[in-house]
């Protein structure tokens, strides 16, 4: 591709042309160094699009919740980008989040752009991907990215990084191990949903998050707060939206606004590092005769596989 | 520290001594240079492990499986180690299954060890700290090391890879989330336990999972048996150790094993390399006047993140 196709095909990403960006986005996912050549040029249109993680354990309803949020965000006349994530199918390449949303009703809505990921097996690899997507539907003219992810493990944490503002959904009635793993959302949602919130324990749930930000050692500037929903009904979606309107607003207004910005930049670019030395090493390690011998040395236990990497990433470190 | 002390150190991992292999852990753990010294000389004794990765969704009863497979393997009288890995608190560096373990009937039994790990927010760090602890689990004498993990996401995809043989945990009952999630997990199981079998619906479970395998479009040389157990109960255990045994007997046995050795052995060094870079990348990002300048450019727009990255690789390569 020669320059001025890149031009090109920035001018209609930036057009809003939703066959473009759905292109750029396919050859981005296939890591077509031409699609890069795009994105460089795409990356200073960008920042614009207000960005949303929403993440939550399977059954917690988030997939009603973010066609409730789309609605929302329609009637205000809002242009929507979506961004399915599902990290639990790495293998079989399958994007049941997105599936399900795109048979849902704003499938057919112009103005709403959607898009599913899944993990390729590759280490890092979706965060890449998703930081990408995102940059796209920004250039491309959505006043919001919404990138929904199931769980709350380290992948989905990496996810949400790339948000502005992360909401974390949870349902009443959690078991020991759910209450486990809050410790660690506690320190990335910036607002908490407690979904079908007509259930029985509801009121327990807010009070043992609440109880939990007691627990803080220090008070942080932006406390998050606990909306309840009922999805299926679309109850507190309205809510949800101003809160969310809240957040942006802080995260202009605030000096903890400036930091988080950097933290996101510092881990894109580190994540664009990993990923790309990564690529070259699985390349070298798995097609290269040289490679193919040092793994076979390392699985003899000939060779450690500390002093196996240090080669490694000499023989493939950048020109 | 000097040769002589990393050779003295290797000596008393591998004449089995606890106090010598924690403090190669914890210092593993905090990425000394000097543990991945003595790391080298240790691992051309290790390979003698039975190495088990364990894992499910939160609630199917994995830590009390756990606890009945140690039960059963000590009467045995073979040496285990347990290493209770848990990527969903990344922040709080906490280690829940860990404590829960130790609380368990082992705690006070000299011949098992038990080691627990949580993220701290390094990308693929978990994956590194995993087979370090392995593999001196391994030097140390330990017959069997069952590492035990939450979830079935990408994490502990990266995770039960450093294992010989995966056992996957499920609960009957499973809504429609978890059933997208099998497609994944269909992939890295060796063996199935269906665990609660005395509950509603063991026998559907059972079922889908046979269903899955149907659809594999060719048979694959080990189909994974599907084990029933009441944990609880000590119910199945015995039944699934023998599976273990069968599948041991397998990789020994079988071609398949040779190429699931290689790929082991590519994943760790591709892992290291990414991790290496990875850590040096984020200092140079946070920590010097330059790192911080290209950050910022890219936070404010000045400069894209490919190009930044680039950048900081080119900074920040192996010597």
């Amino acid at each position: 591709m020669k320059t001025s196709a890149y031009h090109q095909a920035a001018a209609a990403v930036l057009a809003g042309d939703v066959r473009a960006s759905a292109r750029l986005m396919r050859m981005l996912d296939d890591r077509m160094p031409d699609a890069a050549e795009v994105l460089r040029l795409l990356y200073a249109h960008t920042g614009r699009a207000q960005v949303i993680g929403i993440t939550g354990n399977p059954g917690s309803g988030k997939s009603t919740l973010t066609s409730r949020l789309i609605g929302q965000w329609r009637r205000q006349g809002k242009k929507v980008g979506v961004l399915a994530v599902d990290p639990s199918s790495p293998f079989s390449g399958g994007a049941i989040l997105g599936d399900r949303i795109r048979m849902m009703e704003h499938a057919s809505d112009p103005g709403v752009f959607i898009r599913s990921l899944a993990t390729r097996g590759a280490l890092g690899g979706l965060s890449r991907s998703t930081s990408d997507t995102v940059h796209v539907m920004d250039a491309m003219g959505c006043d919001v990215v919404l990138i929904e992810t199931v769980g709350v493990g380290q992948d989905e944490i990496d996810i949400v990084r790339t948000a502005h503002t992360t909401v974390v959904v949870l349902v009443p009635g959690l078991g020991d191990d759910i209450q486990a793993i809050k410790a660690g959302i506690l320190e990335i949602a910036d607002i908490f949903v407690v979904n079908k919130a007509d259930l029985d324990g509801a009121d327990r749930t807010v009070g043992d998050l609440r109880g939990l930000q007691m627990l803080l050692s220090e008070m942080p500037p932006w406390i998050p707060p606990i909306v309840r929903t009922v999805a299926a009904r679309g109850e507190g979606v309205e809510e949800l939206v101003e809160q969310l309107g809240h957040h942006q607003q802080f995260l202009t207004t605030h000096d903890a606004a400036q930091e988080r910005n950097l933290m996101r930049a510092r881990f894109v670019v580190s994540n664009l590092v990993r990923e790309g030395i990564g690529q070259r090493v699985d390349r070298w390690l798995g097609q290269t005769s040289d490679g193919q011998a040092l793994v076979a040395a390392v699985a003899q236990r000939q060779l450690d596989p500390y002093t196996a990497a240090d080669q490694a990433e000499l023989r493939t470190a950048a020109a």
